[in-house]
């Protein structure tokens, strides 16, 4: 595996793979890679003649009162472990090479964001939008991995993709699980062992408000309601919210008649959790987006 | 010539011209095609093995008092120059498939607009920039090709590329003059014959202010105002702007101690030509910007 680390390297690289007409996969990532990333990785092997991976923490998707600093990383590990899964080239600039200067350019996106967990984080997907289009610009992947975990980053990414019409095929995986179902996550290891108990609740009430889809329920309504309940049922945290949302615009349905996104976060001691099942209108999980 | 008009075709063709490796230059218009653009062409000829040009009048950076309707078209004409200027692919994509829905990614640019002909069109480079970015992607050029004519739009342009690491190289070229040195212009056919004769005076103008540069000048205001006096005394028309700025970032300089843009707008009766010469600090003429 190759380690590059600037990006006129990059470029001249990718500029070599596509000479011999290779097709090229990308998973971006912001490194601390778990087994969510590696997936991503293992699956574009199996697609692609190569595989480019980045490890990059973009300082501009974080708001003032986001800890960029304290982001964790490990990037011995990293390097390990992406070369384990397949990746052929690990990207990891520096900031002073992405940005050597404050951007004059400026990406945003009108709606997708002011739901789920977007409405917390203002600006956060305008600096996500624009470190996707500089890597895109840099590595010019034929398909880019996306996993479901953050659906409305992938919501986000596909209205970039659409919008600009870069010539580039987005993927989304679904959510690596636990073997109860909890969603893998970094943040995990924060929970107290009462709270990784209760934690599980989180899947098992949306997989709740899946059954009463698949039995008929047709009200948006009725299902948060009852997913609120039966999370708050079995959860000490506090859930931040449960929405179900059009996929992928994000907009409230009056009924389930096309495919829905039904997302829950909760805030424990130490951990905020988030988890989100993917549906088509008879209540199936999607197990690729594209 | 192929003439495209779908993008997914186009897409498809320009895929197959990247694997067989070949170099492709790119030209884009809003069509109504004169020496300028076919210069362009011309050009992009010489230094590529594909030269691909698009037609689309973009409706996005047009604003609200500004006449998209009646903006001058005639494809016939055009297809056939570009076919002479050695255009292999013109690309005349409909504005429904370049604009299917209301666009939900936005794209904007923070200076480089607030001075020059941008003053007077608010949210017009925030149109060229998302229609750039989509030509982009669509033909994924190793060379992109602009008139400095309009250098302002070259100075965005520039800032797009280098901001969002696009895989392309800007070459801008000179503007393309009468024998008396005015700029060839599509308004020019609008001057009576009165103003005909006084229009080359803005090109005068500006070299007069360049011929005070050469001889040691370093006083923008004095070069501006001895400029503007120059015009006055020949042209009967108005004068909108002369103005003396870097470049490309087009901000204020206080010696001539860099790149800089002297560039000049005037109303006449019924058109409003503009003009302009990149210098370098000591007064030589820029014949190619990259």
């Amino acid at each position: 595996m190759k380690v590059i680390r600037s990006i006129q390297d990059m470029k001249q690289l990718m500029r070599d793979y596509r000479t011999q007409n290779k097709q090229i996969g990308f998973v971006p990532t912001m490194g601390f890679l778990h087994e969510g990333h590696l997936n991503l990785m293992r699956e574009a092997k199996k697609e692609n003649d190569v595989v480019a991976a980045s490890i990059f923490i973009n300082p501009l998707q974080f708001g003032p009162n986001e800890d960029y600093e304290n982001y964790p990383r490990d990037e011995q590990a990293d390097v390990l472990q992406a070369e384990k899964a397949g990746v052929d080239v690990l990207f990891i600039p520096t900031v002073a090479d992405m940005y050597p200067n404050p951007m004059l350019i400026q990406l945003g996106i009108k709606g997708r964001t002011d739901v789920l967990c977007g409405r917390s984080r203002p600006g956060h997907f305008d600096g996500v939008l624009t470190v996707l289009t500089k890597l895109f610009h840099i590595i010019s992947p034929d398909k880019v991995y996306f996993g479901l975990k953050d659906a409305q980053q992938t919501a986000v990414v596909d209205a970039l993709i659409d919008d600009l019409n870069f010539p580039i095929e987005l993927v989304g995986l679904p959510t690596v699980r636990e073997t109860d179902g909890l969603a893998k996550s970094s943040r995990n290891v924060n929970l107290t062992e009462q709270e990784r108990g209760e934690a599980v609740w989180l899947y098992k009430g949306l997989q709740h408000g899946r059954q009463l889809i698949r039995r008929g329920e047709q009200n948006p309504d009725k299902i948060i309601h009852d997913v609120t309940e039966t999370m708050n049922h079995h959860i000490s945290g506090n859930i931040d919210y449960v929405e179900l949302l059009s996929y992928p615009a994000l907009e409230p349905v009056s009924s389930i008649n096309q495919r829905i996104i039904l997302a829950a976060a909760v805030y424990f001691e130490r951990a905020r959790l988030i988890d989100n099942l993917l549906l088509d209108k008879s209540g199936e999980i999607i197990t690729r987006y594209s």
